[in-house]
């Protein structure tokens, strides 16, 4: 069972704090954005005398009020091509236990949410990573390259759009690419959609909800995690047409009883959160965007593509190894008793040595504690033992 | 993936429903008692604006005030020895993930909650059953049952005290027969304790975290769903004194980022539910196991034993096939309307072909209900036509 990269240096951060040093968390998607008014009141108007198992599949008032929200998006679906998950990990394990047989395959863009790979664990499935490049900002890979590892083992193709880590927004013609291929050689199309509102730039979002001709194919994933800054609701979903694979995601379903029930009442008081609500945040997460991405690019020897979705990006750093740098970071540096915890990006990659100089960083700071996290970031490079620039001899700099 | 027996069924009684009849269900661990004032009172009083991630292994201040219930309850731990999960569900495939390797074997007395085959496959291991007998009520079967079993691949014993789905409240000499077997072995002892509160007629509850020399065997798993009819809060835990097997499962912890946030908040604060809440359940259900068992025991060929835990019975019926008899009771037949929904007892067994003619029966209604139930269920074994009887001939009862 591989270590989430994300929380890997979880105890390091944990003694920093204890040396009394201000830790900024850029290693996690835990957005600072306030969750939605209605959704809190919805939480203290809680008004019934037992706390009871829901529905396996969910509530049905909360499934048919998530029918409404996806079908503004053109979703065209019903309240029973829904399955109510406990957050979007567990609608991505259960469609792995339910898609794919031991030893089967999928193909899955590399850098990708490495918790992917725990769920594929969970459920004897083996990941084919395809790598896609910082220089090209992380682009979908040619499908030729995706045609290359298809045996007959392949289930499924999986992307995460936005994506987790990169923040790349797939394109709609990427989507028909993608589309062509999972018709081709019969695969399911897995898409975790749980950054489906952060998109910024005027960039529009589209899903292959949107593709004609493949409903039966295709199965989202999502959460209202980030939607709504709720991470803590736990709670997911999974969405198909394809009423066998909802049939047998339902008996996983059953076995874990219900998803939570005061989460649920929120999450559908959720689906009621204004536009101006993402007006707002969508303003707030592109500042920032600009901010990190921009102060990333003018640190030596640092590169960060500037990305259309999420609210992650990922940056080669000027170092031996990004895991070292980001341990170091939180045991050995501090600037005016402040440091930075980050996720080394080593741990998105499926292929070993991939990522090795790569860092995501989370974008959920207010833009002051950003901009500090920034100042501490460059002072920690340039203080890193094993700081290394392209193109000069690896300087050694001395701290205590 | 094996169906869950508990909710097998629930399309049938959803047209019964429609069909405008009253279903009474005794299928489903569903309580209809109230949560304790205090928990629903902490999630009103819910006081932050991000609902967030906790900590992948649950808030350190829950973890504290759980040791605390554990520690009143004689099991000398500390809040580190706690992994807080979604509900006992998620801490037993956590366990089983965390501790077995594919094919590895579990010894299991059956009949048990059907839903361990659910976990089991998820996590690749093998359940290997032995069986305990209705006729001695359900007792722990001969030890020399479970050491025929054991091979190099078994790695755990699993018991369920009080018993889900027979309501057996194992004895202290019980836990020790198993502790030797353990140590003997090296095996794991793992112990499903989420009906520990509803011990009936002044037995006590007793706990492998009570026997000494086997803490890095015991993994306990239980859950706030039953003891503060909280089902849907999905809040469980796993407690175990074995740090290397808690190292591993928290990683599979943090691959789900964490359990809900204002569920933990409402069971922290259930740990200070008074004793007179338990002391009222644990009169009103040992007055409903009372008037279930006797109310069953007077019907024509049935026989069920009265069991000193939990809150199910599993009773023998004179029929050719329960789950036939169940699903009939909710399709075809109604007693002034009403009818009655049941768990069929085979998919509480492992072996193919036992508990045929048993069934699973929650008392989680009011005696007035049950009392209604009873009768429904009367009248409907009199008229169903698959009625057999020991030692009589079939009788065939047409009805419409």
């Amino acid at each position: 069972m591989p270590a989430s990269p994300i929380r890997k240096l979880t105890p390091f951060a944990e003694q920093a704090k204890q040396q009394g040093k201000t830790v900024y968390h850029l290693n996690i998607g835990q957005p600072d954005i306030e969750t939605p008014e209605v959704m809190m009141n919805a939480i203290r108007r809680a008004d019934f005398k037992v706390l009871a198992y829901t529905q396996s599949e969910g509530t049905p008032s909360y499934r048919a009020k998530l029918a409404e929200y996806y079908n503004r998006a053109g979703y065209n679906i019903t309240a029973e091509d829904i399955l109510v998950t406990s957050g979007a990990s567990e609608a991505i394990t259960i469609a792995m236990q339910t898609c794919l047989d031991p030893g089967d395959e999928i193909i899955i863009p590399e850098p990708f949410y490495a918790n992917y790979n725990a769920f594929a664990w969970m459920s004897n499935a083996v990941i084919k990573p395809v790598l896609s490049l910082i220089e090209n900002a992380f682009a979908l890979p040619p499908v030729s390259e995706f045609e290359k590892l298809i045996t007959d083992k392949t289930k499924a193709l999986f992307i995460c759009n936005p994506n987790n880590p990169t923040g790349y927004l797939y394109s709609y013609e990427e989507l028909e690419e993608l589309k062509k291929l999972c018709l081709k050689y019969d695969l399911y199309f897995f898409v975790d959609e749980a950054y489906r509102e952060f998109c910024y730039d005027g960039n529009k979002f589209h899903s292959p909800m949107h593709l004609e001709g493949i409903e039966e194919n295709v199965i989202v994933f999502d959460s209202i995690s980030k939607r709504y800054s709720a991470c803590g609701a736990r709670i997911g979903c999974f969405v198909t047409k394809n009423k066998k694979v909802l049939a047998t995601a339902l008996k996983f379903a059953q076995s874990r009883l219900s998803p939570g029930m005061v989460d649920q009442i929120a999450a559908e008081a959720g689906v009621e959160t204004p536009d101006s609500y993402f007006e707002i945040i969508n303003k707030e997460y592109t500042s920032r965007r600009d901010q990190l991405v921009s102060s990333l690019n003018r640190m030596e020897g640092v590169f960060c593509p500037n990305p259309k979705g999420a609210f992650y990006v990922v940056a080669r750093f000027p170092v031996d190894d990004a895991e070292k740098f980001c341990q170091w970071m939180l045991e050995e540096f501090d600037y005016d008793n402040q440091t930075v915890m980050m996720a080394p990006a080593a741990g998105f990659y499926s292929t070993l040595g991939d990522g090795v100089d790569e860092i995501r960083l989370a974008y959920v700071l207010n833009r002051e504690d950003l901009a500090k996290a920034m100042i501490c970031l460059e002072k920690g490079l340039l203080a890193y033992p094993g700081r290394k620039l392209k193109g000069a001899p690896s300087e050694i700099v001395s701290i205590h």
